[in-house]
């Protein structure tokens, strides 16, 4: 019998935490269109960390969809997606950060922001800020054109209750935000739910 | 004036070595058809690096072009691609690896790769194999399906004699390698000519 734990990540916060392999994090958008960044650290060392260019490339695709696994930077197995009710994901982008709103759209002042989420919650796991890549941004629509190249930001297409399983096949450090940024929510900032299971 | 140095890396090897803010390096195709990755450090604190995610976002493109300024995972541009007469690159994969050949060619023993070349020749530099991530794939012709996601590796299309410039935004740590992949070079192993200028 597994245990589970409930988390509540209030919007533009980050949470982060340890899951053991073969335990599951259910990454829920309680209202619907909301996007989670997640990022994975081998627990036994950080320096091992979820890669998308591994991922991309061992996948053979941009998407991450149920029952894609996801590798390190060592090309090991460090999650698969084990059930998924939105059907699009992103893991093109870098987090969003105090500098993106200030380039992109000319935030002047601190804004909040999922690298700062993350570097502040995996700081205690002795992630350092520099080692936050690429992250896997859940629920997070992002087309390519494919003739152009061009990548725009679009509404996520998850509903109200939509979630992914991940599913850890190593020990891992595990951070989550609610993002914080005004083009991935449609809007309004909206909090995520973790179901965190440890078998 | 501009000192230049002109580099010959023999197919299926790498190199290394430090180029000043304002320096340019001319990435050339000698026979066509054949990849280079090429990895970027910041000189003063090789923490910082080439983020293929930073850049896709701020370039709002999947593709490197002409006048693309290439970012670090700071957010600081690192690298501005001034001259290019290949016309496609790929941000989007990880250096060829042991590891990529063994899951993705089946293949046994020992496999040279851009992964293994860039980590011993970058080993003097202060960089360790992790912290080398998703690479800048010149001339590499990765075309992606907006509607399935999926990428597939094609030929290089740059002809003999293609290059591409790319100019030091800051000190930099370079390395560059010519790719040990058959399906990135069309079954021929090809050397990669380099052209270092130094204001």
């Amino acid at each position: 019998m597994s245990t589970i734990e409930s988390v509540h990540i209030p919007p533009q916060t980050g949470y982060a935490f340890l899951l053991p392999a073969g335990g599951v994090v259910r990454i829920i958008a309680p209202l619907g269109e909301q996007v989670a960044d997640v990022m994975a650290f081998a627990a036994q060392d950080v320096r091992e960390y979820l890669s998308s260019g591994r991922t991309i490339d061992y996948n053979e695709n941009i998407f991450v969809v149920k029952g894609s696994t996801l590798y390190s930077n060592r090309s090991r197995p460090m999650m698969t997606m084990t059930e998924d009710t939105a059907g699009r994901h992103d893991f093109l982008l870098t987090p969003c950060s105090q500098e993106m709103f200030e380039k992109t759209y000319r935030v002047t002042g601190h804004h909040p922001s999922c690298f700062e989420n993350l570097a502040t919650n995996l700081e205690k796991f002795g992630v350092a800020p520099d080692q936050i890549p690429t992250t896997l941004n859940v629920f997070m629509n992002v087309p390519v054109d494919s003739t152009t190249g061009k990548v725009v930001v679009d509404v996520p297409s998850c509903s109200a209750g939509d979630y992914a399983d991940l599913r850890a096949e190593m020990d891992l450090v595990v951070g989550v935000t609610a993002c914080s940024a005004e083009m991935s929510n449609n809007g309004t900032f909206k909090p995520i739910d973790l179901e965190v299971s440890r078998i």
